[in-house]
């Protein structure tokens, strides 16, 4: 139709739908070296450890008792839980509680928190048809390609535009897992990502609300249910992410589609994956780091007079919100986080609780922060002076925060996250079998040794 | 954040997402006249005979066979089977159903088909809950009106860009319609809006494959859940629909918030409704319409010698497809419909069987059309010249097709439409009484002489 359309299409773009099915469909078991099998580990750890810790959240409650009404058949675990429900039920729920503390893990170059998506997806799938460890792996390490590597295709138009990067792309990362878990052939995982690519989730008007994280719950179950319909002859467009009125070219104006062709089957995305150490956005972690520097050279609430905070403009843009009142409003406040380096040294899920949030302490220490925006300054860095009340001055330059590619967070470290978010939850001994069985799943016959085992 | 959107934002929107909340919960029960309450009776009556019809498509059995896989409850009805689903999934297939002959209602001035999503979404509630026949009604005035005013205020931008408008409003609608039919309050309705908001579905570029229909299903399943989840507390943006990063914003560039707001209330988007009598796109009416008034006045397969077919350009940018293979592609075809239309009288669904395409009648005929694209004829109107073998001309300009807002259907031609559609799934006595039973729904305590007066 020739009415006014914004933007040129691209008639001649690679066939992406076909392409990713083939790699999908076709690409071997562990067909990458051991750096990236064991990031895929990591990537499960760091999932299962987020939607446990949140099983309890009332956005949890609030989506387990919309489904109940459904009265779903207990296919899949709820994590963290004792309730089972259908495996789609299962992947939106624990998609949402993955994401509900914002402490997932992301893809630094789109800003996608993979997992969220395609592991919820992938955990349901795999309880219900009896899929081993080995396979479940497999499909994330190919699902969070897919899902990554079209992020990058359109990011960042697409996300500038207000689409929640997570979601929009997070359905097609979800349906090739699926479809991957299900050994559908070439034909039918095209048409799971062609189902799922009807299906794009979430605007960023969202967030500060349950449906931020009810976007990658949803993607988990849009893909989901889309691999479900394609492996009953379900059909979809073969052209339908990359053709003029499909997906890629409706929701974003940027399309690189070099971004994912390019190294297929070689370069694998969630080798970039990285794991928050704090429980914020990820803008935030500089600062936060760097009050962690600075408690450890002594720096405290008490002998401060003043911090003087250099950041990035998107920093405060983000998350410049100077006088929280609550746990919500504390994660968009740079200044609370900064305040919770420097008094507790370290910035967990418990230090977002409302009433440390509302501390006298916290308080004051968020008031004597003063943050200016620095476009020298790069949204990865930080830069810190604290100005002591002895009249000394401590200065300090991050240029890369703890938990990004830079400078990964350790297993080790990976591990205690994982305790201080499921421990509350299920208590420690299991906490304790848990991730033995998360870090040693390609080996196990099946996945319930993590479903049944995030039973509290 | 400062990138390169492509639009500038609209900060100033009016509390959309309220009004229609505040809408939707307060308006009183038949809060219009008794033209604006028939033709709600008359939507139902089609969207009932198009889904019934569609019941044991290809494309029914296979979404059907992958919601099994979930083992749903059997909570609510597959119309025209004797399957019953969880409530969710029969959103979804009744929707699918309902949208499989493209043959259901169209809301001309958005092409929107608003019954699929909004009333899939709420009999399959309304079945559940046990919700009269009247609250049905009113949530369907309701819920299509919502639809279609964000339609109104995003066409032809949202189209043209590529989307499904039909997928991509029907989640607002389905939300809208069932939260009215579980009585939510004003807050929880604009959470339900909200999480819809999140999710439009469909591109375009499925046009042909089974995931078109899917569009109207997902966004019923979508809408539904939303409600599901907004009723249990899940909370979403204030303003959700009308924000700057939020859905119309996001999805559209040109967005008239007057065309949401304007009359609210008093006018009725529902009284815009249409009912197709012929199986295929609205765009290839007004030809087929000809076809059968030059049959009317004695011309005939086989003393036509050529017939001159002049029409917008959109016609044959859309359904210009000569010589089609099988019913599928005849759907795009206008010189089908046009040979249809001449030979039978009609282009029902069975004109579009595999073996009447293929007919060498209708191969013949469809030869003897020369169709040509004319600026100055309007989309509804065809320009037609019928030369015969006596070297005879007939010609017949038809300004408004058989089933416009103009021209409206009969309810005694809908009866006829219907009958067409059901008598062949679950034979003329049972389709009298499900007739009966959406004349009369208002007045029925509970909808279950739809819901189960449509089982074979």
């Amino acid at each position: 139709m020739a009415r006014n359309t914004q933007v040129a299409a691209d008639h001649n773009a690679p066939p992406i739908t076909q392409l990713l099915a083939k790699f999908v469909a076709t690409h071997p078991s562990r067909g990458w070296n051991d750096a990236v099998d064991h990031e895929a580990h990591r990537t499960l750890v760091n999932w299962v450890g987020c939607a446990v810790g949140a099983a309890d959240h009332e956005s949890a409650r609030a989506a387990l008792a919309g489904m109940k009404m459904l009265q779903p058949a207990p296919q899949s675990s709820i994590l963290g839980r004792a309730d089972k429900v259908d495996m789609a039920s299962a992947a939106l729920v624990n998609g949402i509680t993955s994401h509900t503390f914002d402490f997932d893990d992301t893809h630094l170059k789109t800003v996608i928190h993979p997992a969220g998506p395609v592991a919820s997806a992938l955990l349901a799938l795999a309880e219900t048809n009896g899929a081993s460890g080995r396979e479940l792996i497999d499909a994330l390490v190919l699902g969070v390609d897919v899902e990554c590597r079209i992020g990058n295709c359109m990011y960042p138009d697409h996300y500038d535009r207000g689409w929640h990067i997570t979601g929009s792309t997070g359905s097609l990362g979800a349906a090739a897992a699926c479809a991957r878990l299900m050994k559908l052939d070439e034909q039918h995982t095209a048409w799971a990502l062609g189902i799922a690519a009807s299906q794009p989730i979430g605007m960023r008007e969202q967030f500060g609300t349950m449906t931020k994280p009810f976007h990658p719950g949803g993607a988990a179950r849009a893909g989901l249910t889309s691999a479900l319909l394609a492996k009953n002859g379900f059909t979809a467009s073969a052209r339908a992410i990359e053709a003029p009125r499909g997906y890629c070219q409706v929701v974003s104006t940027k399309n690189d589609w070099n971004e994912i062709t390019g190294e297929l089957g070689q370069r694998f995305e969630i080798s970039f994956n990285t794991y928050k150490p704090f429980a914020c956005g990820i803008v935030i972690h500089p600062a936060i780091d760097a009050a962690t520097q600075l408690r450890a050279q002594g720096v405290t609430a008490e002998n401060v007079e003043r911090v003087e905070l250099r950041v990035h403009p998107l920093v405060l843009e983000l998350t410049g919100k100077k006088e929280p009142q609550d746990g919500l409003q504390a994660k968009f406040s740079v200044y609370h986080g900064f305040a919770a380096g420097l008094i507790f040294g370290q910035a967990g899920e418990r230090q977002y609780d409302d009433e440390i949030v509302t501390r006298a302490d916290m308080v004051a220490l968020r008031r004597k922060v003063i943050a200016t925006m620095d476009d020298s300054i790069a949204e990865a860095s930080a830069d810190v002076t604290a100005i002591l009340r002895d009249g000394r001055k401590v200065h300090l330059f991050v240029e890369h925060a703890i938990g990004s590619v830079e400078r990964p967070m350790s297993d080790a470290a990976l591990g205690d996250k994982f305790h201080s978010l499921c421990d509350p939850v299920i208590g420690k001994a299991k906490a304790d079998a848990l991730i033995a069985a998360c870090w040693k799943v390609a080996s196990a016959k099946d996945v319930r040794g993590i479903a049944e085992g995030a039973r509290p």
